[in-house]
């Protein structure tokens, strides 16, 4: 049995006292974030159901429900489980699902006081899901899912979207909820007018489709997508009815490369994810080298940004080096250091407990339920 | 609390109904991998110290001590404590820590019967690693790290190490043991001679310096270092007494492609790791999408390799795309897919379990006890 892991440090600690590596949120951060996300959302009159897929956290996605978020995604049913058994009432499974034992899973956990949620984009799948909830006798809501410019999943818009939703409709442990319509490859391109583009001509498919399926008899249900790096113009889109994005709470370095409305690259979100790091040794070659390497912080979009301008470099399984210039330069042996992660996401996924500070204090210690590769 | 997160396949199941994404290892492989290794060792007359941060699990270290090795090496305290307190006997941190508060969980961990032995490059990481070590009346063997063209962590060889072991040998509490030289950077070097020649440098580098501690009174210790790129050199080096590789009970794509003494990519190591996904998308764009992404596989050496020359590419949070060309392709909604990780440390990290399958049967499932990111 795997043991449960002790966390890196206790309610009252200092921040520089916590044991490295270590995943921080700053509070102030993190809440103002939760905040602008919440009103923007309530503004346009869409509902928020963020993706809790960046943080795999229940304590997180309580505070965003208490901000007003109808519910929140995931990606996996392992995810579900985790959330839904810390107490989360309310989760759509963003993503298709085709293992029958996964699918029976979600039917099982469906027959608890949760309400769940999912998206297919196949008849296949259609009907491996249909079946699960037949032998477990739930009646789930599902989505049915458009490509919009990804290209990953989902069903092309019109024709083929109104096809599985009249399959889903047909089946009676089924009930067509609505589409799913997110633009992954849309959050990170850079010019803002190229990702108002993008979420234009998603919107248009989505609309059309929605439209399609309402000619057909098809309820309009929700249309839920969206991200941090697109939001603006879900929201603004007069068709998206539900924004998905989860990046916020907590931003990182490949989110901060993207530029705003002036060409700038500056966010209305603030940083408020960390990875606590320590010096552990300083050999003189111009380097100080960090505990916080390959098994510490996701690599996928580039390295982390240290503070005051040092380079993070060259990372290894458990080494990152950091530039200090001459021998000794800034940094001395046993200092820590905050590092803002490429990417949040797989960044969390790496950790079991989340050290909330505000100030210098640790104010909370939150447990990554969600975490991991799990099945 | 983190709670136990619950194996993905048990004794006797088939491979192909191994819930996704999982780490598999061949065993037929793995074993042969674990033999080759053992007898190249002691043919050369070495010490095997494999590096357990490969595979952060009890039950890979007792089988490769039950083949002969003194013990195992791993890169941080919590490595330490989790294998010890899984059984293991004698563990090398074969790496510099710094903070009080670990060198006191290690210290207190030497207390108990395991044999422990850490790795310094400072005289401020002696004071340190001196202090732990009377505050819990234990003596810890000690190894004083030289730098061999790494230019990672180790201080210079010669008189600044000479240096450094006259203060380990100062200091009542701890041992002088030897010397650790292991260079990282020559691991991936893909070519054979230019392996060859950077061993070469290192074995000189510790030779001399073993030299001069020789002749300043201090007992020839272990020399310890190698990898599995590189360990064919510090096994005919006449210098290296203990060898530290570790990835060759795995190996990965990344190692696949350094070449042999002909010119070949090609290794006496096999294959024994590899992530099951699932296809869970058809949509008939020429991709199949798996499950297993950012969160399931290390992206630092590149994508993961697919059976039959399919493409891995574009990863995201919890999907891969594998290109299949013409719709549908070879691939049917629900296959699994076993990929070759780019680079195995990592990618094992981010599990909890190992499921260890011999023919199409799983054999063992083996808990991860040392994962992830734990402080």
């Amino acid at each position: 049995m795997s043991d449960v892991i002790a966390p890196p440090a206790k309610v009252g600690d200092g921040v520089d006292d916590v044991d490295t590596p270590a995943l921080l949120v700053d509070l102030d951060a993190f809440e103002a974030n939760l905040k602008t996300m919440a009103d923007r959302v309530a503004t346009a009159g869409l509902r928020l159901r963020p993706h809790a897929k960046t943080h795999k956290c229940a304590a997180i996605a309580r505070r965003q429900l208490a901000l007003g978020a109808v519910g929140v995604c995931c990606q996996k049913v392992s995810e579900a489980e985790a959330l839904v058994g810390a107490g989360v009432p309310d989760v759509l499974v963003s993503n298709e699902v085709i293992d029958p034992r996964k699918l029976d899973r979600l039917a099982i956990l469906a027959t608890g006081p949760a309400r769940l949620a999912i998206c297919v984009d196949s008849k296949d799948g259609i009907h491996a899901l249909a079946t699960s909830c037949e032998r477990h006798q739930v009646r789930l809501d599902v989505l049915v899912e458009i490509n919009v410019g990804s290209d990953r999943c989902g069903v092309e818009s019109g024709e083929p979207a109104l096809a599985l939703a009249e399959a889903v409709a047909a089946a009676p442990s089924l009930r067509y909820a609505g589409l799913q319509a997110y633009h992954g490859r849309a959050q990170h391109l850079r010019d803002w007018r190229e990702r108002q583009e993008a979420i234009a001509h998603s919107a248009d498919g989505a609309a059309r489709t929605r439209d399609l399926l309402a000619a057909h008899g098809l309820e309009t249900g929700v249309i839920s997508g969206g991200g941090t790096g697109s939001h603006p113009f879900e929201l603004s889109s007069g068709v998206f009815t539900e924004l998905q994005a989860g990046s916020y709470v907590f931003m990182d370095a490949d989110y901060g490369r993207n530029l705003d409305q002036q060409g700038e690259a500056r966010s209305i979100y603030r940083q408020s994810l960390f990875v606590l790091t320590q010096v552990m040794s300083l050999p003189g070659r111009g380097y100080a080298i960090v505990d916080a390497g390959l098994k510490a912080l996701s690599f996928d979009s580039g390295m982390p940004l240290a503070p005051g301008g040092i380079t993070y470099c060259r990372p290894s399984d458990e080494h990152g080096m950091l530039e200090v210039g001459a021998p000794g330069g800034r940094l001395r042996l046993g200092d820590k250091v905050r590092l803002i992660p490429g990417h949040c996401d797989p960044t969390v996924a790496l950790y079991d407990w989340i050290v909330a500070f505000r100030g210098e204090r640790v104010e909370e210690v939150w447990s990554v339920e969600a975490r991991g590769a799990r099945s």
